[in-house]
């Protein structure tokens, strides 16, 4: 354990206690930290890709010009089904007389569907492809409900589609399905700037929603790494977590109403502006989180915070897992109403980063945990006050033997980037197995510890030639959300079957949940065994059966 | 427009800058306002209790022995189902069997009914009373499963109970429906203080959850004026909103798990720690604000906040409904995160309280509107200062003209009871018409102007021996939430006809809701038309079908 006067060699015992402020205190930052690329910005939510088996632990990054193995081909124990009508030229006609040209883009009945469909039948990660020869862009609920309702007649398969960045292959087709893109609903509806209401089309982009609201000193209750990219509906459609859940709450808190609508075509019209309204089921909830199998979410209605005027960051070392439990213990009561982030990250997950960036660490010494904390609040004066109060009492009490604080707004972003960095990092050597998963906060790290002494007793892991190079834990503390990362040379059989069922087994041992924020898709569908006992499954396909009894929607994924 | 200096009379414009501190700054109390007898403090959920018709408009208050009139009496037009069996030895026997004969507690099977089962019977207002002759109260989800399955084979209605303080007779029964009383499930069942997640029994009294909470520096992020009674889990079955939805959201973003039984006897167990978890349908949202119609639930997983350390209240004077819109805008932004409670209330309110009651007014001059703000921070200092800042800057920019701040725990209370003392203050004539409902807020109070135009035409006000006494607005603004209380000499045919069904139809042009927070029950029932259209209705009674084909949970009520 550290000497209380560990902080020194960054802040100076004495200036943390009293000239601290003009040293060390953090720079106050506008929020939302700026949105720097996509290609950069993702890592931050692209931890969990690679649950579905083994074989796909191929590197994660968008390859640019690369062919893609047909997901047909790839899971050839998939099979398309043949309730399902083939598209005809009848059909093409149908939904050109609706939409237009232009929006029902076609690619040749027979051949060649590489071309122009490949956005849509490619999904971001690279990892699936489908076949699908139609793209229907309707501009309203409208347009939606007559095509799925000739769909539904005419039992053509439709896979919703919003920003495509989905990470378990949930947007795109398998087969032959037709790609509904919500692209061109893309409009805001209202916004009150007393309520903090947004009203706005599914298509919308969450970035350009949040600099819509930033403009009027608001903020939009959701930010994560592919918000250059994805809609606001696919955001609601699959429960997206993301960097601010702490802060704001899930969005079956924050989202107010939904228009979307059924297979059958009808409209559920449910764009409520209203924090209050007890008249009846929340069925609006049905469709946060359904990822496309039971409706079309084609507008949203959201309540929004102001935005806040100061923004802290501040990154510790930490001698145990203990000791992180305590911190953020200290800091919800602390710091309570402006803690916006609480990141843990283990040592060898910021050794990777040092390893594979060189960049010069925060902190001198290294440490078995590190901890980010991020505030926001309304003044930046009693922030500053609250934390430096904070920062001395984690020394005082010996929670935390170093630390730092971010000074500038290139300091805050460096902190982040040695959080945002280690997905990236753990990649580096030729393969990752990586998994998403929430735990209850007690047990969180135990699945870290747990996973490395297996991969030692098999023998996979500690010398120089083995197929493991570290085993790291990290993530949304603050949300329970564990990013268990397992960095390896390639692609082993043997890794594959040291780490599942067993590490989805540990899971459902202690209650803990499969897929944190990712969703089921096409990747998690068959593990959802894990998280969920089968009277829960079996009233998710009753759900399934009542909303979608031609099973046109999304088919071959979720449950 | 009172000028800059009108503060003075309270504060001293100089103090108000500059020694305010020590001579009216906010007097730092704890959190969670002293909990004051439920009699003196449930008015603050009453207010909406007179929505059925005007024949209801009798005194509200608990009106101790009175013969009450049976609900099937009352309302001859509603006639007992008869798919439903009639109650038999046999099947108390089975009962009893289950429970033991304490827990299955019956009045005879033939005549008088009125003593035992009374407080199971009639509901919290004294409005509504039912003729069970069973009241069953088991002490686990599997004697909850076993007493389900066996009604639902047998077809005999069911009515769930929690706390029984329920504002729209959805507790009690309209026929002979069994009371399935949740008053022995009452454990506290874990609690992690590190998460803040509580796991408990859905009889657990919403006081006893709290005060457990506060040992441990924690606190349930739910309060309303029935606490001291009323069960989470008929929190949770009627989504109760209450004071702290401004601040912790809704029970759809911090209810995290449920476990409720099913009309057959399944048990659906969703008692979810986690704060993420995206494994398909989040079907436990289904059951919140279900109100008891598609399954009882019997126990909750809730995540709680830290307890604040400070605790201010601050109230106004304002010249006009757009000075407390803005007044609103500028607590959001400069309160932001400590905001706690906006309460708004029309100067007439307050003029009613002011003569009904004698006490001191808190401000010395009338004023058009009034608004009560309550802020609840980690730190006293800071949220004084932010107060400060905030009140300078309501006089310096003219929204407010006066206004006041409690000094101590009395003061803070005495505040509150200006706000609380409103709806007792409006039955003070002979009687009184309440509407609890939902309004986007630009045009929340339009309807109280409206209305008051409208009883002024009908000439139903403004002479001495005019039926209505006064028309006022007061509410949880934060929400959008308008408390519209009729103060009237007694009950006028003419005054129900003025105002019905105007009010509703008032509220569905604007997309309000008819119910904000006390739900449907039997009170609302036939007019949920008004706040939901038929599709959605469809769609719900489609849910109610598939969870409850033979009709058995609380019939007569919701959809």
């Amino acid at each position: 354990m550290s000497a209380p006067g560990a902080f020194l060699r960054i802040a100076g015992r004495q200036k943390l206690v009293g000239g601290f402020a003009s040293k060390c205190r953090a720079a106050n930052l506008r929020q939302a930290r700026v949105s720097v690329p996509f290609a950069t910005r993702r890592w931050g939510s692209t931890e969990s890709d690679k649950t579905k088996s083994s074989s796909e632990t191929e590197s994660t990054t968008p390859q640019p010009p690369k062919k893609i193995q047909l997901t047909s081909e790839k899971y050839p124990e998939v099979k398309r089904d043949s309730r399902y009508a083939e598209l005809t030229a009848d059909d093409v006609q149908y939904f050109r007389s609706v939409l237009g040209s232009e929006n029902a883009v076609m690619d040749g009945l027979s051949k060649d569907i590489e071309d122009d469909l490949e956005p849509f039948n490619v999904d971001w990660m690279r990892k699936y492809k489908g076949q699908s020869r139609l793209v229907l862009k309707p501009k309203s609920a409208e347009e939606v409900s007559k095509i799925l309702k000739y769909c539904n007649d005419k039992k053509l398969a439709v896979v919703p589609q919003g920003g495509n960045t989905g990470l378990v292959g949930g947007g795109v087709p398998v087969f032959d399905e037709i790609v509904l893109s919500l692209n061109a609903m893309n409009k805001i509806r209202s916004f009150d700037p007393t309520s903090g209401i947004l009203v706005a089309d599914a298509g919308v982009i969450l970035e350009t929603a949040d600099q819509y609201l930033a403009k009027q000193g608001y903020i939009f209750p959701l930010d994560l790494g592919a918000k250059g990219t994805c809609h606001i509906g696919g955001n609601v459609a699959c429960n997206a977590g993301g960097l601010r859940l702490l802060r704001y709450g899930s969005l079956h808190g924050t989202v107010l109403g939904i228009e979307a609508v059924l297979p059958d075509g009808t409209i559920f019209n449910d764009l409520s502006k209203l924090r209050k309204n007890n008249t009846g089921f929340d069925l609006k909830q049905l469709f946060i989180g359904s990822e496309g199998t039971i409706g079309v979410i084609t507008a949203i209605s959201i309540v929004c915070p102001k935005r806040s005027n100061a923004v802290n960051v501040a990154y510790f070392g930490l001698p145990s897992y203990d000791h992180v439990l305590k911190a953020f213990v200290k800091a919800k009561s602390e710091l309570g109403e402006i803690l916006s982030a609480f990141e843990m990250m283990d040592g060898k997950a910021q050794n990777l980063v040092a390893e594979t960036t060189g960049k010069k660490r925060p902190l001198e010494d290294e440490h078995p945990f590190y901890v980010l904390i991020e505030t926001s609040g309304s003044n930046k004066e009693h922030d500053d006050a609250k934390l430096e109060a904070f920062l001395e009492g984690m020394m005082e009490e010996e929670i935390c033997s170093d630390g730092t604080l971010a000074m500038d707004e290139t300091q805050l972003q460096n902190l982040w980037s040695w959080r945002e960095g280690i997905p990236e990092a753990t990649k580096h050597f030729g393969g990752v197995y990586r998994y998403d998963v929430s735990i209850p906060l007690p047990q969180l790290y135990d699945l870290v510890l747990e996973t490395r002494k297996r991969l030692e007793a098999d023998g996979l892991t500690g010398k120089p030639d083995s197929p493991v190079v570290e085993t790291v834990g990290f993530g949304h503390m603050g949300d329970g959300n564990l990013h268990l990362n397992v960095a390896t040379r390639g692609y082993y059989k043997e890794v594959e079957k040291s780490l599942e069922p067993f590490v989805y087994e540990w899971i459902s041992k202690v209650n803990g949940s499969i897929s944190a924020e990712h969703g089921l898709g096409f990747a998690k569908k068959e593990f959802i065994g894990y998280s969920r006992d089968e009277t829960s499954q079996n009233m998710m396909k009753d759900i399934k059966k009542l909303y979608d009894p031609n099973m046109i929607l999304n088919p071959y994924k979720y449950i």
